[in-house]
């Protein structure tokens, strides 16, 4: 293990693959169509037929493109048909969770080609699992039959709020000693020719539900995720909003209860503090020793006397009314501060996703009621609720979307996405 | 006055000046520093410099832009400067207030030319007040000795709940007879050329602040209007954030007392029914009433027997403790609810409108004392609190505003401004 240092100023940021506007239109308008032809280019651009086919050979030179003669005709000449140059590279998304590092290789269109997941504990020195995170890379790279050089963007997910510009973890609870590291840098030193860009375990699984999941085309969306604590990603108009220091999206310490218990944030009442794993248990654990709940105390006398969060759960299927009383208020809660970012920021979908959405559809139920009973009718008629059909997979996948998002990128524009 | 209703459906859209990518990444650029060289074009788009010369000839000729010869030589020869044309044509904004109209002429590079104001009362039918908005676009574009078509696009504001995409109101409170009017076609009869976007007066408000105030290059912000209703223009990664339905912003039915009384929207303890102007007026009718304020007793005697928040704020300026009391209160409750949204949205700019922001500093530190004591360190570090210095003005520059964003469209996202 080595406690060596990377060099942390000036951050060099990796140059992506860089297009002019242009070329960006074309890359664009093939990343919705999966192939264009020089006509619709012509149309698109307005440009002439001449300066079409020259712009085209340049993007087919330069390896974006292919050209290929796949077009059906519409009674004359055949017509040749442009796709998207899927072999030009790969990108690769890591995964970092509080016990587990995923791992995707994709194509630069997005198609996951290999997967490779194992448990980890991220209050290991950052050095030893980005560590095991660039082999298993390399596995993959390998099984791919590709080489370093044609991974041309990364994207990382760590469970700890990232400042996005830096790329570098802020006061992260689970992981103090990460803070600061430059976790940007370090997988730039194998991976050279990649564009590595970092972000929290909540945005990736927005973008991974919206790319790859039930969130296809849907322009806001909120995704909030309930575990030991609660967090959520947000997408507006196509894009994740991170917010003025990155940070956005913290509703777990969003006030439920001006005399509620006492936060770790210092405040009084807090969503996270109220409704999240460690209430859930907390109250489970009363419920047990006062009688209220026989089962409970059972399933946690079978547990070697520790109550947990899927003890509350397996009651709850039991039917067990004062697991399921804990659960109902859980969901109240997360739904009435919920009711409140509907009326502010209108999402069309609330994805609901980590540890705590397995309890099931009470939880959803609550949410549900608590929102459509406080929301105006105009922001909640189309309003959809659900958990996560992605699960675990919104992270590794979202990992893929967010190096994809900044792999081909407007040079006026270096953080807007194609 | 007329009855007969326009035509509503299809509601044909007006096409707005298009442009291409490379055109369109030209003119963004032109936007931002008001001049360009052929060099810089040549650098940001990868062209050579023939391809360069001939754009640039085309963009010319369409008269988008002005080819002077401006530049500081740099030792050789004295470089060329492309300027944005400001005389292709005008943009007229509208901002239609419950009592007033306001109207500005600008140019299509944002130079407001010519101004026009009036009192008026949207209880009127739709026709008669934006007949009247006509008249008075015609009398500015008569002083600035331009023709109607040379308008390129219109921008209007609206005291009441728009769908953006269809440019109507939807169930108006102060209206009711202007819902689904169709007021893009009703201006569109008349100045053929433009392009016309209507919005409400919040999120103009914020627009006009992004572009005219002290917002400027914000990316993330919050405009709250405070006044008989409270609602909010809500700016995300440069753009306005509308909503999955339009209606994102609409903050005064966030919660803010289940306990509290019971609002026009039929839910309990709303910010609105709680801190907005009528419930001022009514804690000061109490406390004149009761003996506790005898100043707004004088006060409200002094106006015929009729309490108003101007009263109250007349209170305040002499250091009536009931009526600092009631400020407070209404402020602590708006910063209650900023708090989570700051936690949620982590903007770097709250500013703060509407006519109940007269009421001075005893409101805004309310305010930023709640919001400071409720919302995370990070995102609180470096936000700014403040009244919007603007005034009555952020409505009609936002109208302004609005025109320009949707101006000069990429093709391919018709509603992504330039």
């Amino acid at each position: 293990m080595t406690t060596q240092k990377l060099e942390q100023t000036p951050l060099p940021i990796k140059t992506p693959v860089f297009l002019n506007a242009a070329e960006a239109q074309i890359i664009r308008a093939l990343r919705k169509s999966g192939h264009i032809s020089r006509t619709k280019v012509a149309e698109m651009t307005g440009w002439s037929k001449a300066k079409t086919s020259q712009e085209v050979r340049v993007l087919v030179a330069k390896g974006y493109l292919l050209d290929e003669d796949e077009g059906i005709s519409a009674g004359g000449r055949k017509p040749r048909l442009l796709r998207f140059n899927n072999q030009m590279g790969y990108v690769l998304g890591i995964d970092i969770g509080a016990t587990s590092i995923d791992l995707a290789l994709a194509d630069v269109g997005g198609v996951i080609l290999k997967r490779a997941s194992e448990a980890a504990d991220v209050r290991n020195p950052a050095e030893v699992v980005l560590g095991r995170c660039v082999e298993l890379g390399m596995e993959l790279l390998n099984a791919q039959g590709c080489s370093v050089d044609q991974v041309l963007g990364i994207g990382v997910g760590v469970p700890g709020p990232v400042d996005f510009s830096r790329g570098v973890l802020v006061a992260p609870p689970l992981m103090p000693d990460w803070e600061n590291f430059p976790i940007r840098d370090f997988f730039m030193q194998t991976f050279t020719s990649a564009y590595v860009v970092v972000d929290n375990d909540v945005n990736i699984m927005a973008l991974g539900e919206r790319r790859y999941g039930d969130a296809i085309n849907v322009d806001h969306l909120i995704y909030i995720k309930i575990g030991t604590g609660i967090g959520s990603g947000i997408i507006s108009n196509g894009r994740i909003h991170r917010g003025s220091n990155g940070c956005a999206g913290d509703i777990g310490h969003i006030c439920v209860d001006k005399q509620g218990p006492i936060c770790r944030c210092g405040n009084r009442g807090c969503l996270e503090a109220m409704a999240a794993g460690p209430a859930i248990t907390e109250k489970a654990l009363l419920a047990a020793n006062n009688g209220e709940s026989p089962l409970l105390l059972h399933l946690m006398q079978n547990n070697h006397g520790v109550m947990t969060p899927e003890l509350v759960s397996a009651a709850c299927r039991e039917g067990d009314e004062a697991a399921l009383e804990i659960i109902r208020n859980s969901g109240q809660m997360i739904g009435d501060v919920l009711a409140g970012l509907v009326n502010f920021f209108n999402p069309s979908h609330i994805f609901v996703g980590g540890g705590i959405s397995n309890f099931g559809n009470h939880l959803l139920v609550s949410i549900r009621r608590a929102v459509l009973r406080r929301s105006l009718p105009l922001a909640t008629t189309h309003l959809m609720i659900n958990f996560s059909r992605m699960g675990a997979d919104a992270g590794v996948c979202g990992v893929v979307a967010l190096a994809l998002e900044y792999l081909f990128v407007d040079e006026e524009h270096p953080f807007l996405a194609v």
